[in-house]
């Protein structure tokens, strides 16, 4: 059986070491409950839960063919809804909400640890309390007092679920062409009619209610994504004593069958004129959605290293355990009839990527949480601002990036298994099929990739990318003999002068952006990771420990292993659009 | 459904205008009964057979759960009997197969293409032919007169098949560890006695008899790979007169539960002193094993050819097919709610970076079997030699390169179709399932590219490697004005320098080969495929017509968009082998 033990000593070396969290904590005056004790606390104890409940479900889940749909009714795998339950009475539901609705109101940067190790063992259960913490933060944000004192109370006690319906046959990541339409009632709710395809969490058994979060277009609204409202249509209708009224007229039609996450429940929605109720302002729907995109990319980067951390631990055990050839410099145990397969550079090379990316992602993560955290709580303007645009530059690289290198993470480890990563019991292809979604869902990361070039660079004239730099540069530059002090200054300088040639050529071509925007994503997420190391090297520097000094080792395979990506991917940007563009579209599918 | 469509115009432009295949067939005497009329034929047959009978057999099995298990006997998927049935009528089994045996003696620059057909269109189809073939070859080599004749023509008609069996729990790589047993009796037969494992098409129903070959130590042999000897044993023991006799001690304990290829039954094979007769001379059954290694090594390279041009035909078309969204440049297609996909910079990179892979692997198999078809059939001891040393060389990169750029390119062909790739009624995550074992199976391509590094460079200080670069100089110099010309030396004179120092500083540490093994496989399939297309655009630019002109903008971008990561491998090859090996053990397995 697959292994798992929470990295809760390197989660405590980052928030505490390389981020001074308790000191970021205390010196704001929103976030001053929170120490490192308490910290600490909230991760052994999901450690706990982690590992002692949530990791057996897992397998389980995906080899007995996963949520099942019977009839409009979908029963989620086995041990999921106690799992769930005690979830929810551990409050694990609402760690990030305001405790105005029965949060605990932990800050992101704490919370991203929490949820890597979930995403570590049990990825479809994930899902569950996933959305309906992203409703909850649109709601939050977007709706009336009413309806917050309606829907968020049950959220985090658990009671009931929530779900984003965007996403529909003809209409992905062009929200605009939408056609589910709303048309109102003399009362003030509206008709919900239409089909949304792909909704996590659409339709299962383990809350009382699901309300569905869903984007629609009122009758005259304007063509394109400037008409699209957003709509609270629950799965029965909540009476005025909070109690739960009439089955409402949105059912699920089937699940769909996928490659991974099988026990989450993907749903096909059918809205058959059913109730629904406005969420902020008329044909101001989208930017309601947003409100909680840049949380849940970040969580999709999570699931990126709690999967990836996962196939690690598994594979650097498994390499320990294996027997076979003998070391290049003569046997290292002579009395075994072979070695481990450690002593193979090439076994090596691979566990260190994994391990180099998990640190950095790790890292990474808490980085952007913790930037997210001070436009939440922070009461200095310049501090939220400049922690605005940083989540804004940053979120493409949190999702993107830190899922990209997880399924190479993924499958590295898996090698490390030869056939028997191929084979089913062992975990490790499950956990590639779980992973893969993370590319894909929440804008897949093409997606993100153009929306970093664009909005976030291009868009601005690269002033957002020029600050982050200018920040490594001072923290590189802070950095006494360290070796990852060059690499991060050199990095530093090949990105601002591949920003500028970018911000050029997309003036001259519409097309260049577009067609080198994922090689900038990578090129964006070195740089991030240099910094990370740099930020890790210093902090493990300080401390006497050989546990730590081998992170100082860890930096140094990072510059000389995996950062030499930088270059390649600076060359594709030099190369430009038109070899990709210059070709006919007939061409990609004329007879071969 | 998924599409399907044999790229026979590319065949025949590879075949014919880029290796002068029928030049090489007249030219060489055992080759003369070949034309290009015949191969055409040969590759229309396959591409009927493939698209009207395999692929509509390849979801379902995957589907319906694959091959099943049930006390000992194992039943292939719904309409793998009949398809089986009428591909060994059709003469496929002994497509390369010696006339002598009923086979009909196609060279395998041909067998390549038909065998990459059945890879895209069932590849777990495909495995049961695939190791009757390979025991087939083994037989031919190194069995006695006797044996040839009772089980070889056995094979070809279909009647009979084969297997290969060398895993054991505890030894895959490291064969020399093996504990199956072969004791003789009287009559000259042996006893044996062990367990096999992932021994595929171990117990199936497609045939009526199975030959196992097994890899087994006497017991005086002397200890590790030169102590192991090969064993035909057949499934029922064969009487003189060539009918099946009584039931042989060998069966199936169980199938292997999979990541893919599910409907290719994975077995337990359990020898309980079953009848073995030994293959060639005792102590040299690995050599046996080997001989046809380098065809079956090639065959996983075709596996991922195959795949990925599955993937790419059904990426392209979808992606022809889906609106959404606008063109940078403005909307394309006004009159409709979207534009394609096409128009989109990111999603062309992706479907060229595929088609870039895709053509340049097949070129690649065709050269490497060519190389085959001139150890085989030539007369000219020199032209033997030479190619010998070439197929030592290239069969690592034939079979990791190949794997490693398959499964890129599929996972960049699944990303086309975003969330709809991740459904399984499109069929592409199946074809990643599936394809994945083959950058594990006969020899993992780490294994590869450690036998690349060791035996075939550091060994020969280089002698193979430089002998390939001087014919791909002399190539190139040969080219007119086109832009391949200076890509190709330029990658020719890096291969030349980093191979130096490779050899060099495997003098110095015998750590270094192991650990930068991979990088240096790809360094050299990245030379082989501008190599390719060098080639290729030679031959395309003497042709008149655009679908062969466009091969030439295909060609460049190769160069601009992915040779680059050449320069990637260079510097981590450069940054050698301290860092990777310089941790300790147990670092790799301390609690986090």
């Amino acid at each position: 059986m697959p292994i798992y033990n929470a990295p809760l000593k390197d989660m405590e070396f980052i928030l505490n070491d390389v981020f001074q969290a308790e000191q970021f904590w205390q010196g704001n005056e929103n976030l001053a409950h929170l120490d490192m004790a308490t910290a600490n606390a909230v991760l052994e104890e999901m450690a706990k839960f982690s590992k002692n409940v949530i990791l057996d479900l897992n397998r389980p889940a995906d080899e007995e063919g996963g949520a099942q749909f019977n009839n409009g009714v979908v029963t989620t795998p086995k041990g999921f809804k106690e799992a769930f339950r005690q979830f929810a009475e551990g409050g694990w539901v609402g760690l990030g909400a305001p405790e105005e609705w029965g949060g605990q109101n932990m800050p992101k940067m704490l919370t991203v640890l929490a949820d890597e190790m979930i995403w570590s063992t049990n990825p479809s259960f994930m899902l569950y309390p996933l959305l309906t913490v992203g409703a909850g933060m649109a709601i939050n944000d977007r709706a009336s007092q009413e309806q917050k004192e309606t829907y968020l109370p049950k959220f985090y006690t658990g009671e009931w679920s929530g779900t984003m319906c965007l996403t529909e046959p003809h209409s992905g990541t062009d929200l605009g062409i939408i056609k589910t339409k709303a048309e109102s009632n003399e009362d003030g709710s509206y008709n919900i009619t239409g089909t949304k395809i792909f909704i996590t969490s659409g339709e299962h058994d383990l809350s009382e209610n699901i309300i569905h979060l869903v984007l629609a277009k009122t009758p005259n609204a304007p063509a394109g994504s400037r008409g699209i409202s957003l709509f609270i249509v629950p799965k029965f209708l909540v009476n005025d004593d909070g109690s739960l009224g009439e089955r409402n007229a949105v059912s699920a039609g089937s699940i769909e069958h996928k490659m991974g996450i099988k026990g989450s429940a993907t749903c096909v929605m059918n809205f058959d004129g059913a109730k629904g109720y406005m969420v902020g302002n008329e044909n101001e729907g989208l930017a309601g959605m947003f409100v909680m995109m840049n949380y849940e990319r970040l969580s999709m980067g999570i699931q990126g290293v709690g999967a990836a951390e996962f196939a690690y631990q598994n594979a650097a055990q498994y390499a320990t355990d294996r027997l076979q050839g003998r070391a290049s410099t003569g046997a290292k145990s002579p009395e075994k009839p072979a070695d481990s397969i450690l002593v193979h550079g090439d076994v090596r090379r691979m566990l260190l990527n994994v391990r180099a990316n998990n640190e950095a992602s790790r890292a990474f993560a808490v980085y952007v949480g913790q930037q997210l955290d001070i436009t939440k709580y922070s009461t200095d303007p310049e501090a939220v601002r400049k922690a605005t645009d940083r989540v804004a530059l940053l979120t493409p690289i949190a999702k993107a990036y830190l899922t990209d290198k997880a399924l190479d993470s993924a499958l590295e480890a898996q090698m490390c298994f030869g056939g028997h990563g191929y084979i089913r019991e062992w975990g490790m292809e499950q956990c590639i099929r779980d992973l893969r979604i993370s590319q894909i869902y929440e804008g897949t990361n093409g997606v993100q990739a153009i929306d970093l070039i664009g909005r976030k660079t291009t868009k601005c004239n690269g002033a957002y990318i020029a600050e982050y730099i200018a920040e490594i540069r001072e923290f590189a530059q802070g950095l006494d003999a360290l070796a990852i002090k060059a690499a991060t200054l050199e990095t530093c300088q090949q990105l601002e002068d591949i920003t500028k040639f970018i911000v050029e050529q997309s003036k001259l071509n519409p097309d260049f952006a577009n067609s080198i925007a994922v090689d900038y994503l990578h090129a964006v997420g070195l740089l991030s990771f240099v910094y990370m190391y740099a930020r890790i090297s210093k902090a493990a520097a300080a401390k006497d420990d050989s546990y730590f000094q081998n992170k100082l080792v860890l930096a140094n395979y990072y510059v000389a292993k995996v950062l030499p990506d930088l270059s390649a991917r600076i060359q594709r940007i030099q190369a430009g659009a038109e070899l990709v563009m210059q070709l006919p579209e007939d061409y990609f599918t004329a007879q071969a």
